[in-house]
């Protein structure tokens, strides 16, 4: 469980400010989540999400002082892009991010809680489309849907996911899932805090690709 | 037919050397290409081609001088890292960028010779697969390759293709297809060095994605 314990997430301070510095650091280990889906059909979602993470940090290291928050950037552009604002810099960059992260927290917190299918105990397949259906696929037009569902079976078995994540040593499938409740505490309270963050600017956009 | 004509490949020189800066310089446009298939589905292959092209300028811009044609940069890393060599560096990038650029060619081709499925004289499915099946299919596992059979789906009708070759412009399918042909002849030749070089230089590997 090293991969996702060596990086938990940070508390969140009362107002639910997110620190842009700290939530890079975090971050920036997520794309390596999706080498534990075992297939190198899932490197091209790694590309998309770390494009995410590089345009966020991109922005930020402009000016780190002005940019402490990530609510400061996505206000800044608002102000300094009005006429294509949300769909730009930053904020078009972490609303997708955000969706990536929603769809992981789904998929985590959905195998915690025992969720199966009882005729296929070590499939994943329930918990990815349970993920799927709830983060991204209002995002995705027909096309990139039936492209779901043929990645879909790449999917690994549930055994070697649960390895893959504890990064490859044995650990005993109980053991790993109290891990994953212990990392998902602040990392779903970072993502619920940046989805009110958007849902307060009116910054969401629900145009597919 | 602006698109392809303002980009036209440079003639190689009689020892098919391909100078380097020409190369980066024409190839550049060639991304766009995709966005004349319409969906923003391919807006994932335009990404994997422009990493393609920025890898080759990266490693071209750390010495100019010494990187003068594509051979140059393929020899000096096989020196390099002789361990990793041939999967690495530019040398990598350009062995999948080639295959991209093999695609569009046979793609475009075909089109000129008027190959087409009888019964739906407007779709370009058949050119399209074979483009696939003569560049690309043999480098992909089966995950992509249903997953290239879906976005098929995606293609584009001819006449809409055509006129997004022509940057939108109503042009004649003859008058598009006679540019194509005009544009065809230095960039096959170019790809077709590409093809050479990576034989003479055993550079070439097999293996799926
Ligand atoms: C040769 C044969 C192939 C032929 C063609 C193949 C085409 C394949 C296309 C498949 C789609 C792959 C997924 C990527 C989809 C991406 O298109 C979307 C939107 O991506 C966003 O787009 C924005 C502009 O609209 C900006 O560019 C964002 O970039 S910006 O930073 O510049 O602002 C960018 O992230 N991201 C997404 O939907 C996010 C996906 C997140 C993770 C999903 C996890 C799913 C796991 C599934 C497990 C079973
Ligand atoms: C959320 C739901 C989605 C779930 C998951 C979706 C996953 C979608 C996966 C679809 C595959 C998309 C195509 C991209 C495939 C790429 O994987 C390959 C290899 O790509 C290479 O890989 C190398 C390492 O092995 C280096 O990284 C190269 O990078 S390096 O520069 O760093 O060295 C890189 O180009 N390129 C390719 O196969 C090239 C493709 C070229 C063009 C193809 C035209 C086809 C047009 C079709 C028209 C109908």
């Amino acid at each position: 469980m090293s991969l996702l314990l060596e990086n938990r997430f940070r508390d969140l301070p009362p107002d639910k400010a997110i620190d842009t510095n700290l939530f890079l650091e975090s971050v920036s280990h997520i794309p390596s989540f999706f080498d534990c889906l075992g297939s190198n059909v899932f490197s091209i979602i790694k590309s998309d999400i770390n494009g995410n993470i590089q345009k966020i940090r991109g922005v930020y290291l402009k000016d780190p002082a002005k940019y402490v928050t990530l609510q400061d950037i996505v206000e800044a552009e608002r102000e300094a892009h009005s006429a294509e604002w949300p769909k730009v810099g930053a904020t078009l960059a972490l609303m997708w991010l955000k969706r990536g992260l929603r769809f992981i927290q789904v998929l985590l917190q959905s195998l915690a809680d025992g969720e199966m299918d009882e005729n296929n105990p070590n499939h994943i397949r329930v918990n990815v489309t349970k993920a799927y259906e709830q983060a991204l696929k209002k995002y995705h037009g027909w096309v990139v849907q039936k492209i779901f569902n043929v990645a879909l079976h790449a999917a690994p078995y549930k055994s070697n996911f649960l390895k893959a994540l504890s990064k490859g040593e044995e650990v005993k499938e109980e053991d790993c899932l109290a891990n994953v409740r212990q990392f998902l505490g602040n990392y779903t309270a970072t993502v619920d805090a940046i989805y009110d963050m958007y849902t307060n600017l009116n910054a969401e956009l629900d145009y597919t690709v």
